[in-house]
């Protein structure tokens, strides 16, 4: 049977293969890790997860979060394993050990989360999510705050929540009108409602710590008015113990089609006018300071998107390999039924999975090891570099795992056929889970725009010309390899021509005609997270193909085979469908635009 | 407010400018309509369904089905809509008046059917299925056959199923094993088990006709040895009265991820051994009897995919137009906030939603009205035409229209943002309703496997060559078109190279390379089926531009004027992808097959 949950012999092959993480090992900062210590970690995690967190998975999905009087309940099957994730010091692994993480390089950390995350998203999510609220009290707090906070919420000891959105405040958070007014002693008292906060309160921690975005008195209008403010669910007295029940209460739950381990709440705060929650940073400078967190989050919602593909991938895998039904196409008539995998629609579908999901892997964990470089880049320029990069590939991490997480979720169930529609196998969870990764933290279409707007025409195509270089290094490279050629000649084409509509875009929306432009953000955005697909198969080809010519086992040939023929596949079956769309991008058709409203029907 | 379920508006503009009723309604056969009756049908239709089916929609999906002792409860809250749409005789619109029907138009009935689907697909489904039964004893019955059970299968006073699927025959029907021996009275006992049975039982009707696919003993293996038997759940005697209960029970019911007003049934036959059934037609003719009711279901499951997107277009527009969030791109900074309908993504989703789901409502109506006219034609030829065109399009229909249909549905969640996809708003249940489209009666494979092998290649081309010749018809008349000229030239430039994909497609699928070319074959139906939105679109241009020219009222010129922009923007913004899709069918990447079962992975 196919390995569950995701392919080890794939991460064994990025971190060691592709990324070099032996190089980062002999940094001073990880020089703490080997190899071997390191892979023992990622069995622990697979273990760990297959046992405690796989088994709650669909429970979970099942038996949902309650309200009850301002309580949430999460789903009782939950308790256990999260107890035992946060005991086994799962969360927060590439901070460092005194703050309770273990240091871990963050590509490898994410090999670690693939495991957790891809067994059980929601149940993970909770422990998972106070890293983003400690981080941003780690940058921002003063050293008192930083010694209450971090640590606990690095090691979830409490957990964290992110209370951005507001009924009239979404995609614009500019427009929030939840209050703070200043107190005597130096702290806030908040007034207003949030929604849709995820795992805003929930019975797991002893504590829940809430950064809130909110207006103090006489701020200006819009994002340039808005300040931070860390309000926990228990007032954390200055000696670290916990004191009063502060005025926060969840007032409502969603319905939602899917996470239903996961509570999304309505949240009240000073209904009583007893809400409390201290600065962070200086008042009005809460967008920029939210913004770590929120570029952090986006990147983990993309990584959620992903792995639930990754996961499904496995799943339809395995199905078609064991599912019997119908004759070979070229066999005899009397030949019994073959497995389906036979079928070239399954391995049409299987091959669009597999290609995807290695290449987001291989995208994922590259981005991550951007982190590591610019944290040892030794010249700001050099860190600068690499900071540019994981500012350009965060909308695309985030959008386009999510968009092609749901596609290959989509594609799995079409491979089990009816049973993947019913609840009794599990793809029609992850697709129904995966959904939410498309919305939450910006949704699509707000990436697309960040992509366009802040990465693109803002530095003008600074961060763009050094990602079309790097991809030029790894044609070069592929252009040197035996048989690798037709596909380093079919990549270098499509990344000429997303330049050009790089340029055509940009040049675009700094003009009046700066909608024409912004209609073409989003499929932007997926033909240039084509291009990155295209580029990493071609990245994968080029090492498959020196490991093969270096002589490989037998096993392990059969991988590197599978990479060429997967980035074939890729490159020639789904990257000219990608060059169809780079032609109606830098067509630029003005249509949505200049439809009147009336026109678009009664 | 946008009006709900679906654009009445529409639907007109395809019955009496695209496709031209009038000229149908001066036939004989529908003497006894005028456009006011039928008019006022689709107006009955709409109000009863605003006011007795949407209501119970969202509550069918929170109930959902469930299972006592063999019997199936439907959600309660059916009951009173389903007697009614019963007693209101919305049933088998287009069968003749003395069978129960009311003789429409074919392309009416579906206008009727728009908003009955739309309101709530489960419920009405329940009604609507006994058609097919009742269609296939009308066309292969005894005389006394017809006579007990056409007229009752019609009128919903039975209900009908599709017994086909067994856990190891799903997609390979021809690998069933349910027995039916032959008693001396002429009846047939049965015994088997069927999976996957779409309303195999409920508590709505007296009686549920249940045709069966079966083997008689000495039967030869695969599709060429199976015979269809009617088997109902009481016994009908020769008098019409109902007799004993049949050995037939539902043993089971699926969780599904949609449909959740849908019993999905496992029904166990002859499990006391006292299962009986009629033969239809003779023995091992089966496939043949079965395949004209599963055509119908097909065009039916397509037109369910449709209606999902429909309604899912009209909730997103509704809400792009009163949701507020945001400042306009090219506004003042300080300007108030404005509907998302004025962002250029939110436009380009919408207008991508209204193409294709203006262009498969055209696409569906079209191919209702082949029936009409393959039913009027004066000679066999040119019946054989229509017959050969409605076969070529089954498949698109319904994959295409399952496919797109679906798109829409994500689309919808997307321009709703976090409130899409909670279940307080409508359009997360059309989601989930919507994916089982794509997969019963044949998932979005077989249908492509069908259109390559059985539609293309067994015909040598021809049907395929007389929809081209279609296209080309649409195309002259839009050249001689005012401002359609370059709309006519791209899309002519699509159906070339549709052809020219065709063309390498079929004469490699007649190849020992079969399974190369059906490799391509999901891909190919996707281009084709963008061929025709294309087509669709033109047309609709076509009759909008000369609508303009002879001179419309105010709110007509703003729905023309909204009919060629969409135009512009499939022609201009859609389909340059759909010729990078055909590139890539064109080239045939071979990788697919290509691959080891091992290079799959762990």
């Amino acid at each position: 049977m196919t390995q569950l949950i995701t392919d080890r012999r794939d991460i064994d092959f990025i971190l060691y293969e592709q990324l070099d993480t032996q190089a980062l090992l002999k940094e001073e900062k990880y020089r703490g890790f080997t190899r071997k210590s390191l892979d023992m970690m990622i069995t622990e995690a697979r273990n760990f997860a297959l046992k405690e967190l796989l088994p709650v998975c669909a429970e979970g999905d099942r038996q949902g979060v309650s309200l009850d009087n301002g309580e949430v309940k999460v789903p009782p099957c939950f308790r256990r394993p999260h107890n035992l994730y946060v005991e086994g010091a799962w969360t927060s692994l590439h901070e460092p050990e005194e703050l309770g993480g273990q240091g871990l390089p963050p590509s490898v950390a994410r090999a670690v989360q693939e495991f957790m995350v891809g067994a059980n998203y929601t149940l993970v999510n909770y422990a998972n999510f106070g890293h983003g609220t400690g981080k941003m009290i780690d940058l921002f707090g003063t050293p008192e705050q930083k010694k209450l906070f971090v640590k606990k919420l690095y090691t979830a000891q409490w957990t964290g929540g992110m209370l951005l959105t507001e009924s009239e405040a979404g995609s614009d958070v500019g427009a929030l009108t939840t209050e703070a007014v200043k107190n005597p002693d130096g702290t806030y008292s908040l007034t207003g409602t949030k929604i849709f906060i995820t795992n805003g309160e929930h019975d797991l921690a002893e504590n829940i710590i809430s950064p809130v975005l909110a207006r103090v008195p006489g701020a200006p209008a819009g994002t340039r008015g808005i300040s931070i403010f860390i309000v926990p669910k228990y007032w954390v007295n200055s000696d670290g113990s916990l004191g009063e029940r502060n005025d926060i209460w969840c007032t409502g739950i969603e319905e939602k089609m899917g996470i239903h381990g996961s509570a999304c709440c309505t949240m009240t705060l000073g209904s009583k006018g007893r809400c409390r929650g201290f600065l962070l940073g200086e008042e009005n400078q809460g967008m920029k300071i939210m913004f770590h967190m929120m570029n952090e989050a986006r990147l983990n919602v993309g990584f959620q998107g992903f792995v639930h593909g990754a996961v499904s991938y496995q799943y339809a895998l395995n199905y078609a390999r064991e599912r019997v039904q119908g004759k070979d196409l070229t066999g005899a008539k009397d030949a019994p039924s073959v497995p389906i995998i036979r079928h070239p629609d399954v391995r049409r579908m299987l091959m669009w999975m597999k290609a995807h999901v290695e290449g987001l892997r291989s995208f994922i964990y590259y981005t991550e090891t951007l982190f590591a470089k610019a944290d040892l880049a030794c010249t700001t320029e050099e860190c600068d570099y690499y900071k540019a990069l994981i500012e350009l590939f965060t909308p695309l991490v985030k959008a386009y795992s999510a968009q092609r997480g749901f596609e290959v979720t989509v594609q799995a169930m079409q491979v089990y056929g009816g049973a993947g529609y019913c609840k009794e196998y599990p793809v029609e969870q992850q697709m129904r889970d995966c959904k939410i990764a498309s919305i939450y933290e910006g949704t699509d279409g707000i990436q697309a725009m960040d992509l366009l707007g802040r990465k693109l025409v803002a530095d003008g195509g600074k961060a763009f010309n050094y990602f079309i270089k790097q991809v030029q290094q790894t044609i070069g490279a592929a252009k040197e390899k035996n048989g690798l050629g037709h596909m380093a000649l079919a990549l270098e084409n499509a990344s000429h021509r997303l330049a050009e509509a790089a340029a055509v875009l940009s040049k675009t929306a700094k003009s009046p005609n700066v909608k024409q432009a912004f209609a073409h953000a989003f499929p932007f955005l997926e033909a240039m997270g084509d291009v990155i697909m295209g580029w990493m198969r071609l990245w994968r080809a080029v090492v498959a193909t020196d490991a093969l010519a270096k002589g490989a086992k037998a096993k392990d040939q059969e991988f590197y085979l599978g990479q060429i023929k997967t980035s074939e596949f890729f490159i020639h079956a789904v990257l000219p469908c990608t060059l169809g769309k780079m032609d109606s991008i830098i067509h630029m058709c003005n249509a949505a635009n200049e439809m009147e409203e009336a026109w678009f029907g009664n």
